[in-house]
């Protein structure tokens, strides 16, 4: 029997509007922003439906008490321990986390380290706030992405500020070691560097377990905000919700400080879709997972035996490959790939520096359309070859 | 008949955690934040579930087009003519939109003129952001708050950037006429100053019409930025939804800018429910304002029959009643209304210097608790005048 993400009803997808499915004309497969095709965990859809039937009135200025408390449940069993409600920060996504904890944490001219490639709204708040972004690039390693802790050392100046971690990493998969971790968390500290870690990937991990920076000592949670919330695990990025959490209080008031009455108060539905999420989302996550992983499965199966010349290490959670395609000897393989396969990408340069001839990929889609997609993407580099 | 309002199921309201059932004990009647107790229209909660049933997955960056396509045609038809999609930049709710106005037309130490007693929010970004509050306080009239002409001319200073307004006023209730904001209008363009405007109440007015200060000319226009969203009219305050709307694109600009990213992406759902209000909302407002209107009837006689010693002109718009408690000798009337009436109420003194003294009360409830409440606050008095 087919699963039933194997047939997603793309009317429903497409009626979304989202701007994952608006940005290309309607002959390309988009396979780049981080959403899911999957729908939204029927759980959820039911805490906001039932959440409706109440008012919708102001909520309490630091968010619905329930909501705090499940999250400190769930960090607990993640392994962050001793939270209270005043450790929380609710903003209205994570990005504007991100945005508040540089702000926040250091000032313009100060340097921030960060392993690239990562997430591209963390460099852009260091550039757009005049921080220098001094990076500290994964090396290829034979099954995984690696740390240079070696080349790590001598990013530090007397400048330097914050490390900004993400774990797992988006795109590279990663999901970092304890011991990797403890090798950060010790730099970071010998360097008094305040630490923002952003693991809102940390639900999606194929091979685990996730360890939150911020439990690996007293010390390191004194210095850390981690960053979270629902929206990828669950599939609700359009309705945001996210969380700053420090065991540190002072660097919250100052990240709210900065924020400058800019973030809003938080939004009820998307409280309640959190709260759905927390209290009745997991075997619609265990579910989703194991299809992704299959995905994950399906497309080094297909890369090795079809696109062997695509470099590429199986992600150890995400649902985002990030893929080498330089020994194509491609000009723009982001271009080509639309172009010549109908296939839209993100453009691995935005993710670091030198990582132009990268791609990532969104498997988070139906077994079918990843399949016509990679079978698009095989057929166009065969006739680029045979053009050549 | 009794109307629906008149029944209202108190179970669901204080089933929602709003913060205007959650802050006082239980015996208090809660009648301050602007909420009302009424359940959300049909037509909008019919909006967000249908929403729902699609993906909610990133919306496009600049909002949904449909809904700003709605947001200009109803601009339009109260007059603001000439938007296109880029003159409006949608906030998560109204109150980022005042703070990112006064960052982002005026410096610190600048000063702001804004009419008092104003929405509190607006002499706390002031504050907050280091600008000057150059007050105008609004005059008593026979029937109506009036505006200090002669006054306001002598506040204007070398530093003098902005004039904020708020029209309708919270709290007075007043819609300015035409006459009164061309006037305005003249005095901003003499002093070069910008021009915030908050017409968040604009769609519940008994006495009207609302005239959008960016209509009284194109030289306005450019100097202005208007503030607006669904949240009063419809009561959907836990949503949000806001919009920054400009015929100076420059203005948007900067406002965005310093947002700082702070402000985050739109929300699918607050969206939805916004589309939902200006396309199906009217029978609805139609039979609310009328609800209201009689609420304000009912309690303009109640305070001329029962507490004379009260001073009010009844509210043109809102539903706000600002309540002049002075003539009682209370030492606080606010703590008195609480601990003796146990009706909690808005303390006038936020609302700008030399308004001790008043108290804001919120209407927007059923009749019987509306007249519970009165009931409550006209045998307290009675009681303390015994006492005294
Ligand atoms: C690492 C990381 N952080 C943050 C975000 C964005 O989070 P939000 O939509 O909650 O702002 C993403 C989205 O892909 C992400 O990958
Ligand atoms: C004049 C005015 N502006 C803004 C707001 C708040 O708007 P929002 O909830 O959309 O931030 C209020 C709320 O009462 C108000 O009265």
């Amino acid at each position: 029997m087919p699963h039933p993400f194997d047939e997603l009803n793309l009317e429903e997808v497409k009626g979304s509007h989202s701007v994952k499915w608006s940005l290309f004309p309607e002959d390309v497969l988009p396979l780049w922003v981080a959403d899911m095709d999957y729908p939204v965990a029927e759980p959820i859809l039911e805490a906001v439906r039932e959440r409706l039937s109440r008012r919708i009135g102001y909520p309490q200025g630091a968010g619905d008490p329930e909501l705090l408390e499940a999250i400190i449940a769930k960090q607990e069993r993640l392994g962050l321990k001793g939270l209270q409600p005043e450790n929380l920060w609710l903003t209205s996504s994570v990005v504007p986390g991100i945005c508040a904890s540089v702000l926040a944490l250091s000032s313009p001219g100060d340097e921030a380290i960060t392993q690239v490639p990562v997430y591209h709204p963390f460099l852009i708040a260091l550039k757009e706030f005049n921080r220098v972004t001094r990076a500290n690039p994964m090396q290829p390693g034979e099954t995984r992405w690696e740390i240079d802790f070696e080349q790590l050392e001598s990013l530090v100046t007397p400048g330097t500020r914050m490390l900004m971690l993400c774990n797992p990493q988006n795109p590279t998969g990663r999901v970092f070691t304890r011991a990797e971790l403890e090798r950060l968390a010790e730099f970071a500290l010998r360097h008094r560097l305040w630490v923002m870690v952003d693991e809102l990937w940390s639900d999606l991990i194929y091979e685990g377990p996730h360890v939150p920076f911020a439990s690996l000592s007293e010390e390191v949670a004194q210095r850390t905000v981690t960053l979270t919330g629902p929206c990828k695990a669950f599939n609700t990025a359009g309705l945001g919700g996210g969380v700053a959490i420090s065991h540190n209080k002072e660097i919250l008031a100052r990240m709210q400080k900065v924020s400058l009455g800019i973030g809003g108060h938080p939004n009820v539905l998307s409280m309640a879709a959190w709260l759905g999420a927390l209290r009745h989302g997991q075997p619609w996550l265990e579910q989703t997972l194991a299809y992704l992983k299959a995905n994950r499965d399906f497309l080094t199966r297909f890369l090795a035996e079809r696109l062997p010349e695509v470099r590429y290490t199986p992600p150890e959670a995400t649902y985002l490959a990030w893929l080498d395609f330089r020994a194509l000897g491609l000009e723009d393989p982001h271009a080509f790939a639309l172009e010549h396969a109908k296939v839209g990408l993100n453009d691995g340069a935005i993710f670091g520096e030198g990582f132009k001839g990268y791609l990532r990929l969104n498997f988070a889609t139906s077994r079918p359309l990843l399949q016509e997609a990679l079978e698009r993407l095989a057929s166009a580099l065969k006739g680029s070859v045979v053009d050549s």
